[in-house]
């Protein structure tokens, strides 16, 4: 594409989208990335900048030099920028909040004030504000003047006097509006918003709901400071999936295909190692009822089975809850309806199972009673493994822990635990009889 | 809310967003539902349908009674009712079908005929294209006359004569140019389009990448004939990463807080039943090396450990292939890097816990050859269970097998197979040695 020929490198890059130019800044081997940066434009280079994920802003940055970083954050959106700040280490950011334009740096502190993931954070302040007492030719005018302000998105803001959110208006309506007509009669005055502190996934739901291509941010004072755009909410719906996905697979978060092995090791092998010391406990069970199964070795036959069947029912209660708490606020009966109804699909999965499995264990081992045990073992762990799989997630979202502890593996192994000393416990009580 | 009083009902109903609407609509009892529904206007009834699900629509068909239905159904965006239509049995479809306008119905048959999930099937032709020779004035004239017609989603496209799309043009872009400019000097000549065979998810891509508020959609000619707006997207993307989730649990699929007992019993049973007799693969691999087992019952407190663990990596490294392939299309030379860094963690991880797991045995049991074997084998089988958990999904999205068949609970299930054979049959060759 481009090796040696720079002669004909900008009217070619110019026409480019930046995801574009980020895909072919990715193909390129690291020495002639530098080549690539410097002939693009500042605005170019935020534009693509504002594509791409932390680590690869750092690199770009990195290889610009501080001054043309600064030029270059400058041409980004705030919330963009206030993204890639966020993760810096504190000295680092604020070496660069200082090197910034004050009124600069003043609008990213006052991203950055508000909490991680919330709307405040995702907000831009590129909106067109219109006074509810404007005629639409003034509309037009002042939409005019303010053009390199405004993010093309469709609607215009109205806000009163204190700059209250007062009312919404989209491009189109003011195409059929006559010139003289006042802003206020075009108004739609019923406009869903969002709050600055309001969860990013709530307002993501609202612009799904609501079929919005953008959603006016509102302060404390009910005052206009930002719009959030649907673009922005693709983004936040397509991390929430791939964070609930990692949440089901367990610690695989921020492993993508392009991780390289050691990191991928280094997110992965805490948990396995937690969950190898947890297995252990089902192990010490099996130690523990080690006569009961000298006894009966039959009864490690069914040890797998068992143990596996909770542990996929508990996920599938898991994978139900997991989505069902996306940006949900739960109530106490929604809460009950769910408990009530997992209980009852446990019991139900439990007794077909159970009847089931005693028939196989029967003409398997010949022993009724053998094939009882199991059958009733089995129905037992389901029930189980169904409602902790509820259960877990319900409660740590209840206690806002991080829900990505009840990830499926978690929820898997404690089942194993819980599974084994139920059929090992119930085996035992019976075991004088076989 | 509403109960006796509906004087005031249509005053208050009609600035609702349909959302807000159906939301209503939910919380009433059955026999107030046709009371509702009666009281609102035909336009209210379709774009209230627009944003519920399939059953509920039926239900909702169901009370007006067919001639009201099919005028709601005229009301309706065409992709919509074409998602609806194709749920229905093919007699009940065309039933519907011929009841309507011969132009309805064909245009809803030529949506039928595209591939499900395709972008085809997404579009809506409720948009306004202009051709490139008019001027602005004449376009701003044009677009007030098709008003009814257009979705207010911020774009107009540009079409020849013969209807290929040529260009793209903002609402925002239109406010900007002078009366006499020519449409041709306003438009972006490089569109992003899909075409009307193109997966769902591709076109979702498309939106995502390039931060698009509609994509156009043309034909084997082509020919503009849709576009697909950001908001149809949205839910794709939200339904695509509840599949993701369902897939990772395990035939959860469709399941929900409102979904009653019985239906979510006849989803789930059905794999139970299925991964309850591959569990008793497991039993018989224990069953063959009994003589083993009768020897060494330690070999059984590992066991629950060895198999965990094998499941757990699998599950991570599935979670981390089902994002990875959501909508993408993998080259060779990707998954061969994938299948290297997967095996290359799997190897890290392995001797990691392997190593640990060796010590741990050791001191428990008081034998090193017993450490040993179990530390060998959870290396070996923390390899299988990274390779199968990548594997299994690849070969099948490769063999276009609808992938929900690799879900994380068969993969863990078939994880235990291979776990427990690779262990017992390392632990009975050292035998001998014990």
């Amino acid at each position: 594409l481009e090796r040696q020929d720079f002669s004909e490198f900008q009217p070619f890059t110019r026409d480019l989208h930046p995801y574009d130019l980020s895909q072919i800044y990715r193909e390129l081997a690291p020495e002639e990335r530098s080549h690539f940066l410097i002939r693009l434009h500042t605005q170019q280079l935020a534009d693509m900048a504002e594509t791409m994920t932390n680590r690869e802003q750092a690199g770009i940055f990195e290889n610009l030099g501080p001054d043309r970083s600064i030029d270059v954050m400058r041409h980004m959106e705030d919330s963009d920028l206030a993204r890639f700040l966020h993760d810096l280490p504190p000295g680092k950011r604020e070496e660069l909040l200082s090197y910034m334009h004050l009124s600069d740096s003043s609008a990213l502190r006052t991203l950055l004030g508000y909490p991680p993931e919330s709307a405040g954070r995702l907000m831009t302040d590129r909106f067109i504000s219109l006074s509810a007492d404007d005629t639409a030719r003034e509309a037009v005018e002042h939409i005019r003047r303010s053009a390199s302000m405004s993010d093309t998105i469709g609607y215009l803001y109205v806000v009163d006097g204190n700059r209250k959110l007062a009312g919404v208006v989209s491009y189109h309506d003011l195409f059929f509006a006559e010139d003289d007509q006042k802003i206020e009669t075009l108004m739609k005055k019923r406009v869903v918003f969002a709050t600055v502190a309001m969860d990013q996934e709530e307002a993501a739901r609202l612009i799904q709901r609501y079929e919005l291509l953008a959603l006016p941010v509102i302060d404390e004072e009910s005052r206009l400071c930002g719009i959030i755009t649907v673009d922005d909410i693709l983004d936040i719906v397509v991390s929430e999936a791939d964070e609930d996905v990692a949440k089901m697979g367990g610690g695989g978060k921020d492993i993508d295909f392009d991780t390289p092995p050691l990191i991928a090791v280094r997110r992965r092998l805490p948990w396995l190692i937690l969950l190898l010391f947890i297995g252990l406990v089902s192990g010490s069970i099996v130690d523990y009822f080690e006569d009961t199964l000298k006894q009966i070795v039959a009864l490690a036959f069914f040890m797998p089975m068992i143990a596996g069947m909770t542990g996929n029912t508990g996920t599938q209660s898991l994978a139900v809850v997991v989505r069902g708490l996306n940006g949900r606020k739960l109530t106490a009966s929604t809460v009950w309806k769910l408990l009530r109804r997992e209980l009852l699909v446990g019991l139900m999965i439990g007794v077909s199972c159970g009847l089931l499995i005693t028939v196989i264990a029967y003409f398997w081992q010949g022993s009724l009673l053998l094939g009882g045990i199991i059958g009733v073992s089995l129905l037992a762990t389901l029930i189980i493994g169904t409602l902790t799989g509820t259960c877990i997630p319900l409660v740590l979202s209840r206690f806002k822990v991080d829900p990505a502890v009840a990830s499926g593996p978690l929820i898997t192994t404690l089942n194993d635990i819980l599974s084994l000393f139920i059929y090992f416990g119930i085996a035992s009580r019976f075991l004088g009889m076989l």
